[in-house]
């Protein structure tokens, strides 16, 4: 049913979706639903009138025209200036004419398609789409036997398998832990070798400098199996720029800017602004200032590349005042989605928001503020949900058990957005007149001929009433989550891969890390 | 600003609102957002079609008029026949037309003020107003320290005493635990004595049998002390009419309409539609039947009383098909709070919906699930969440930590819908252009001026950084709410109650009690 609405979705381009590839996958020997393009049938909920978005639009506009960006990239500042923008020698500050962003923001494609090395796992970015992604870039990672430790290879793979063997993860959004244990200059080699070896998912690569950005996209072309040509012309992976909030855009950021959009991959832009930190307290006022920060690197893709693909993404966040630290999946944050996300279909540019809480540990915290971020994700009309699995401590860590619990909790997100079965037969006033008053649906043949599939039977949740449940050793859900990654990481099978492609991919690979890898001074 | 809201919601009846009344309260001594008539900003979230909405309801009007609900009660079935409905003699099954549901349920008004003994703590149900009520009816309750028990006395005073000390429990849905340690008879005296000198916010009586909803009802005139005449014509209570799904009106369920709608109380009906138990497997079929039952039960109501006010209530979920335990809180439950939501709006009638879960602890399931609840319930459009502090247990249990939790979690959804600051000053431009590229807004005035009262400060969230978290004992969500409801009932005290009333109703109640209390053969 999903693909009917998908079908109703008119966007441009090719058509193709996910499909069903638990089989390519190998590891299918649990029961999950099929890899599928999720898309939100809802209306998403607008938090503010057309005239206040209007109003913050305008005040954006005003920051890049009044105050400027501070642009430390010198390549990227030429551009700039020329194109038009107000670039003046002996200073990086850069201002805009709301003309010139306007202009070149009409650019941004509002849909496009995402190729995995698995053309069963492509997917969709935009109209009413949505992706999930794997939590990204925590330098620590946690379980319930072992505690927590430094990222390293072994649980930076692991990770990495279970994106794999779940549906619900449909691609790799970093690396979900930061694998220390492997030299810097080589990591990205590294890690992208094991990410296209152990996923057939599309995956993101770190704009960490120009060489980082060009192994990254090489790698994805070898893995796909394609020619430079086709390449360019098909996004296959995608890269995050953070704008160093307030208002500064440096050379990483804008190098991975130039390269992706040059090679045809996405980019997606998200400022990360705290309000009260790095963006004013009013929440309004951090979204002006998200909005002016991703307006200037969408725009300046745009630049670099007319028609690049590129993402709006939002990350506005309150902290506690107390202490400065971030907090996340609060109200504040809900709200930021909501309007991040009235402002991207503004400019018709996909949404892309987050699933991120504060907790330290599988707790109820964990559960609700994740449950809140996801609820905004799905109002606020995101297309992308990075950090969707794993996230804990605010992204300072990597949790096996938080992963199993996003699994479910994404899983049955899907499920609240799959429609309803409106047939005549689903209707079941037959059925209810068989059954008749005060009788009993069990047993009826309409219920005996569905209840295998009629409901989303979730991995986490324990349904037995207290008494089976105390008798049971009174488990909690990290107690079922540490349960079940075990299970699952035990019965991982790696996807299949030609092995030309393989063995195109280790020459890259070895030749580079020959070479010495990539500068280590970012 | 919720006020600004409040007012441009076009209502009938009079513009009363909650107010702030922390200081008549008498307990203030922790803060909390003030008592507000919470106003829910968000269009709601349609999940079907208009043309599928219709079609459910004609399947609805279908059942009622061809296979038709049995009715218990012999004075209920003659006041249907009175009205035109197809009653035939040595029979209970009553048959509906569709025309004269339709002319009646129009009857219904669409929304309505519930007056509290303490008018700071009036109540508006209908349109987008929002009610909070407390869990009810739990057989056991329980708490981290001396684990799960039968309901009791204390345990119920406790429970009471903390929903008049949170703003955010606007009104008692029912006895929030049974207490079993009362003799039935005289159970419903002794505990709405308690809740209207304990609390001074509205509540809700059983249907339990005439006797009860007459002095019930009595209680509640006296504790507000106003006439008869005056309080025929002010909602003051509310009872909670479950039909016996499937399709059967029993006669305590008839009885407590007729009471309530007779003296100008307020009934809210809510089936128990458990798909695949009660109702049919899927969920468009289990909702047709909801609709069904609801439709004859609102109708009736208007029988009994042209413009009697009432609730359209939504309880269906799904069942575990393995054991045939309800689920709560399941992407099942959400569809149903939606669709729930689009029919009670369809009829202009006040929509009554749900917080629970299926849990045992207060653990991550607990919280998931009550977030989903919530989703549904604010995208749903619900006036009034029943149920929606303490519940645990699929409502077997209510839990002092899962109270404070959900405390936590009704406090948050309040802010997510509390309208954004969009004046300029709030857009702050000039703070952005203070601070510049670079800055940081921590010390910047227009923080400075805001930072208290900036952000939602949670009561359960701990948003500290792992090492201050772990040095702390590592603690979790069910702890800090542990430590937090003895805190907040070692401070409580009762609402001020003027002597003359407090006599009137204790010699109510002792007469009352002395003459044998009520039947216990319900």
């Amino acid at each position: 049913m999903t693909e009917d609405l998908a079908t109703a979705d008119a966007l441009p381009g090719r058509a193709r979706r996910g499909g069903r590839a638990g089989k390519r996958s190998g590891s299918a020997t649990f029961e999950q639903p099929a890899f599928r393009q999720l898309v939100n049938p809802f209306e998403p909920t607008k938090i503010v009138s057309d005239d206040a978005l209007e109003a913050i639009h305008e005040a954006s506009l005003r920051v890049l025209r009044d105050i400027g960006v501070e642009v430390l990239h010198d390549e990227a500042r030429a551009i700039m200036k020329a194109h038009g923008a107000d670039v003046r020698p002996d200073t990086q500050r850069v201002h805009f004419d709301p003309a010139l962003i306007l202009e070149l923001i009409v650019h941004c494609p509002s849909a496009f398609e995402v190729h995995a090395r698995n053309p069963a796992h492509n997917l969709r970015m935009g109209g009413r789409n949505l992706i999930v992604a794997e939590m990204a870039s925590a330098p620590n990672c946690s379980d319930a036997d072992r505690g927590r430790r430094p990222g390293n290879r072994e649980d930076f793979r692991n990770f990495v398998k279970l994106s794999q063997m779940h549906n619900i993860i449909q691609c790799q959004g970093g690396y979900p832990v930061e694998p220390v244990d492997i030299h810097a200059g080589i990591r990205h080699l590294e890690c992208l070798r094991d990410i296209v070896t152990l996923t057939d998912k599309a995956f993101h690569i770190y704009s960490l400098g120009k060489e980082r950005n060009l192994d990254g996209i090489e790698i994805a072309r070898i893995a796909r199996g394609v020619s430079r040509e086709q390449f360019a012309n098909e996004v296959s992976c995608f890269t995050i720029i953070n704008t160093n909030s307030p208002l500064k855009l440096d050379v990483p950021m804008m190098e991975g800017i130039i390269q992706m959009a040059r090679h045809g991959q996405a980019v997606i832009v998200t400022p990360f602004t705290l309000a009260g930190a790095m963006a004013p307290v009013t929440i309004a006022g951090a979204v002006v200032q998200q909005n002016a920060e991703a307006l200037a690197a969408l725009a300046f893709a745009q630049m670099v590349r007319k028609g690049a693909p590129v993402g709006y993404g939002g990350f506005t966040s309150n902290v506690d005042m107390r202490s400065g630290a971030p907090a996340f999946g609060t109200p504040e944050y809900m709200k930021a989605q909501l309007l991040g996300g009235q402002l991207a279909r503004r400019y018709a540019i996909p949404y892309r928001s987050s699933n991120v809480c504060a907790a330290n540990t599988v707790d109820a915290q964990a559960a609700y503020e994740s449950v809140f971020s996801l609820w905004g994700c799905v109002q606020g009309g995101a297309n992308m949900i990075k950090h969707a699995a794993g996230w804990l401590e605010g992204g300072l860590c990597c949790s096996y058990e938080k992963m199993m619990l996003d699994i479910d909790l994404l899983q049955m997100m899907a499920e609240f957005m799959a429609p309803l079965d409106l047939s005549e037969d689903a209707l079941a006033v037959e059925a209810i007149r068989e059954v008749g008053p005060g009788g009993h649906f069990f047993g009826s043949p309409h219920t005996q001929a569905r209840y295998k599939t009629a409901f989303y039977a979730p991995i986490i949740s324990d349904w037995r009433n207290y008494e089976n449940w105390a008798q049971g050793g009174s488990p909690t859900s990290i107690d079922h989550a540490n349960r079940l990654w075990k299970e699952r990481l035990a019965i991982y099978e790696p996807p299949p891969m030609d092995e030309g492609i393989r063995d195109e991919l280790n020459d890259f690979v070895e030749r580079r890390i020959r070479e010495g890898g990539a500068p280590t001074d970012f």
